[in-house]
Parts: C-alpha cells; sequence; structure tokens
C-alpha cells in the first residue's frame, strides 16, 4: 500500500519514509494547498496515510484553505485513512487569520453518539522552528491507543528524547521567553519575507512566477519549461547563492512525470539572511536566471528534444 | 540474511533491529563472553554482521577474554563479515586490566601492504552510562566510508543530534567534570556491587548460580531448569522488588530453544539502589525464589510436562 503524499512536499519526510521502503502516490498542491478535488481515486486505492503540510507547506509556501481543511478531513473519515499533519511553521503567520489545524476539525467531527472513535489526524509540532532546531524537540497530538504504539516504536528507535532538552524547552515556555521570541521572529521574518518579494518583483524576469507565503520559511519559485535547472544552479553557486532545486521536494511514484515537473522550481528561504542579503541575492539569482532563459528561448527554435 | 547475536544479548539492540525485519543467529556466551569456539558454522551462512558487547556485557555482565577478542576479529576478518562492538560500559570498569576494544586490535591487523582496507569494526559508546542517559548522546567510531553512510541514514531518521546536548558533553569533558565523575561512579559502583554478590552470597540458595561481573551495571542470575519464573517475578513485585527477567535478551531465532533458556535466568541491577537497600532488596528477591525453588522440588515428582 502507498503512502500520499502532497506534489511537492517535505524532503526530510521523504527520506523519513523511504528508509521503510514507502510506495507514495503523490497528488499535486496549488496556491490553496493540497487539490483535494482530486483525492477521491488515490484513496479508493487504499494509501496507508496522508502526510500534509496546511501551514505554510515546505517547499512551496503555500496554505491550505478552509473549505479544503474540512474536505480533507471528511474524505480522511470516509475513506478511513490517516492523516498525518506536519506543522512545524503554524506559529509562524505573518499575515491573514490562523486557520483551524486538521486535527481540531476531526476532534469536533468525532460522533461520540456511535461508540468509540479514535480520530484520523495524527498532528505533528516542533520546537525547531520557534525556539533552537539544535533542541531536535517536537510534539505529537494524536489518541492514546496512537501515541503508545508511538512510544514503544520510539523506544526502539532511540529510547526517548533527551530529558535534558524537554527541561530546557519546559522552562523557556514557561518564564515568557518561547512567547516574546516567536513574536519577535514573527516581525523579522516578515520584514525578510517582503524583501525577498519586493526583490523577485523587482529583478526576475516576467515568465518567472511564485507564491506568496502567509508565513513560514520558504517560498516556490516557478520557471518556465524546459530551462536547464543543474546549470542555473551553478551559475547561482559561483555567485555564492545557493537555493534546493525543485526535483528534490517530489516523491518518485514510478510514473516519472514528478522529476519532470520539479525541474521547473526552486525552493528560496527567506527566514536566514539579512534583507541587505537577500535583496542581493535575489538579483545575483535573477541574473543566472536570465542567463539561461535567454539561451532555453534559442534553442526552443531547434526541433524539440523528447 | 540473519544478522548474529550474542545470547543473552541487549534487549535495546534487538528492539531497534526488529524495526527493519531483522533475523537473527544466536551465539551463547560463557563467563568469558561470546564462544567464539561456535561461530565458524554460523559465520558461514553469511550473517550480515555480529553484534558484540565485549565488556561487562548488558545483561550477563560477563567479558570477553583477550584471546577470544584476537580470534574474534580473525574471524571476522577471514570471512568478511563486519563486527558492531557496542561498549557503553568499557570505562566502568572495578577490576583487572582494561582490555584492548575490538576495533583497535582490527585496526592494528589492517593490512596497509595489501592496499585500502576499511576495517571490520563499527565500534560504538555513549555518553548515557557516566555522564547522563536523559542527553541521547553517543559516538561511533568506524572508517570514514562508513560513517558517511551512516550519517545519511541519521539524517533520514532524525536530521542529526542535538548540537545543544554536543555542547553540554564537549564543557564538562573540556573542563575536567567527566574525568573526575566517572573515578567517583566507579567507585560508587564498585561498592554497590560488592554489597549486592555479598548478599547474593549470604541469601540465596546453593542451587542459584551468578556471574561476577568486573564492571558494568549488572549481573546475571541462573536458576535451576523448571522454575516458575513469572511466579518469582509476580511475588518479588509484591515487595517492591524488580528484575528484568531473561527471556526478553534472547533474539527469537525460530528453534525456541532460547527463550526456554531466558526462562532459567533474572538480570539484576547493582548500580542504582543505596547499598542497604540492594542488601534488603536481595534478602526479599531470594525469599521469592526459595518459595519458588521448593514449589519446584516438589512439583517435580510429578510427571514432567513437555
Amino acid at each position: 500500500m502507498p503512502e500520499l503524499v502532497e506534489a511537492p512536499t517535505y524532503l526530510g519526510a521523504l527520506q523519513a519514509f523511504n528508509v521503510y521502503g514507502a510506495e507514495y502516490v503523490s497528488v499535486p498542491i496549488d496556491e490553496n494547498g493540497l487539490r483535494t478535488e482530486l483525492l477521491e481515486e488515490p484513496l479508493r486505492s487504499g494509501p496507508k496515510f496522508m502526510y500534509v503540510l496546511p501551514n505554510f507547506q515546505n517547499p512551496a509556501g503555500t496554505t491550505l484553505s478552509e473549505g479544503r481543511r474540512h474536505e480533507l478531513v471528511m474524505l480522511s473519515e470516509r475513506y478511513g485513512i490517516p492523516i498525518i499533519e506536519d506543522d512545524p511553521y503554524g506559529q509562524l503567520r505573518y499575515e491573514g487569520e490562523h486557520l483551524p489545524s486538521l486535527v481540531v476539525l476531526d476532534r469536533n467531527n468525532l460522533r461520540r453518539d456511535n461508540g468509540y472513535s479514535i480520530g484520523n489526524v495524527i498532528y505533528l509540532s516542533t520546537f525547531s522552528k520557534t525556539l533552537a532546531p539544535g533542541l531536535r524537540l517536537g510534539w505529537i497530538v494524536a489518541p492514546p491507543e496512537v501515541i503508545s504504539k508511538l512510544a514503544q516504536l520510539k523506544q526502539g528507535a532511540d529510547l526517548h528524547t533527551s530529558t535534558f532538552t524537554q527541561f530546557v524547552a519546559y522552562e523557556v515556555a514557561r518564564d515568557g521567553f518561547l512567547d516574546r521570541h516567536v513574536k519577535l521572529i514573527r516581525k523579522i521574518y516578515r520584514e525578510r519575507r517582503d524583501v525577498m518579494l519586493q526583490a523577485l518583483q523587482e529583478f526576475f524576469p516576467p515568465a518567472v512566477t511564485w507564491t506568496h507565503p502567509q508565513g513560514g520559511l520558504f517560498l516556490w519559485v516557478t520557471l518556465p519549461a524546459g530551462l536547464d535547472m543543474k546549470g542555473i544552479f551553478n551559475a547561482a553557486l559561483e555567485q555564492n547563492v545557493a537555493f534546493v532545486p525543485g526535483d528534490s521536494f517530489y516523491a518518485r511514484d514510478g510514473r516519472g512525470n514528478d522529476s519532470r515537473e520539479g525541474s521547473r522550481h526552486m525552493r528560496l528561504n527567506f527566514s536566514n539572511a539579512a534583507p541587505e542579503q537577500i535583496r542581493e541575492g535575489i538579483h545575483r539569482l535573477a541574473a543566472a536566471v536570465k542567463s539561461h532563459l535567454t539561451g532555453t528561448t534559442l534553442r526552443l527554435k531547434l526541433p524539440l528534444q523528447v
């Protein structure tokens, strides 16, 4: 049985699943997140679970709309396919209203009059994006039966998460530092996002598009089809600008379409660099893209290679 | 291909291997550790690796003799089967001389005149038994090619070990605390081991035997065959004394002999309780054993149940 993932989806999740011989069915996303209208057919094939990032998705920066959240939870219940809701960035919203998480919608749906129901959503989050990635500390919200199984599996994998880092996180949350810190980084990251969006607008050619993330750390650039992404990557690196090429974020599902789709995309991170660096970086990246864009326009006059 | 493990062996390793569908071939240990004279036949069946705890083994407390260390490394090279040397307790030696680790013997054997050799031993150790188990911090000594593969696998599993706890361990090692602390716990644990050995001698019936660990945290009690271990376990728990029944430490290899062997054993920990508690605990445990020993002696007069 395959795992259902978004296309594109978080690279680290694919790496974690791959070790266990996972197979994938990918469902595309758009500016409003996972395209739930395409889910019925893959759900009928009985995937083990759906792995979804509703908020400011990694890599695309998109957010699942409220309507689709309801639809996704409803489909999960109808087909009996659990959802793994991965929400590392939910607290890093820079504009718009907070949307209800899938696990909350699912809990509200629990038909308690119908006897016992364990719920269909396993919710994951982390201190990595708000406190420090170096702590390696996160949490899971799930029915007690699921938590108990996960604890057994975690015992086999690493016995337990460091109690020391748990105490550290507890202390900084308890004394209010974490709340203040999240407010601070929201302000800083929003400014950096805006600087990147402005620079993209200013420097990138009209044939290139990108997402407008309401939060998180990343945005997703879409280039015209047929560009030499490896050439762009190398040209950018020569100018000391790095990005993650899009093909890493597509699960291999044997049909081969996805990696071709991925070769049109770049994941850009806007949280890490200072505003002036972001502006200069986008300037250099645009030059690398433009040089290849011209090349492609010329090449497209030659017979197409398949 | 199976994994070759000691019988008994560390429960946590079995749990870690089980997730990947491991199959086992078990080779028994005695007071001098893994019985290397029994290795040739199982090695010819081509196990993926041999998992061995040479120092103060968990659960048995036994130590692999120097002669057998040489033999093991030689066999590993002859059959091309790598050794995973797990050494969490090596620094906790209370008597006798430090013995060379397998990874050192293997490095000394490297035939550098014969071109490049990657070495056959992957050495594991940890801060869990010397500094604090809650840090979840350890290290691996292996050829660079192996480390590079392991780093990739670890990235898929948990991205990386907490940098924060690594800094903490670095600081306490650098300023000399760790060395002083290990000297202190060696003294304390040696005293506790001696108290437990003395209490066993004093309170346990002559039909029961146990190992005499030169270090580590555990010793291994062997009861006469045919006792009701579950009954002894429950009787001890009623007196607020816990131990780990031996059958958990035997890999299931399909032949079924091992768990029956395990039902004669108890793993006792001597590092955790204060001397007076150890003495009282062994006193109570001896009573639980004795009550069942009498029962068995009586039951043995009845026809044997198979």
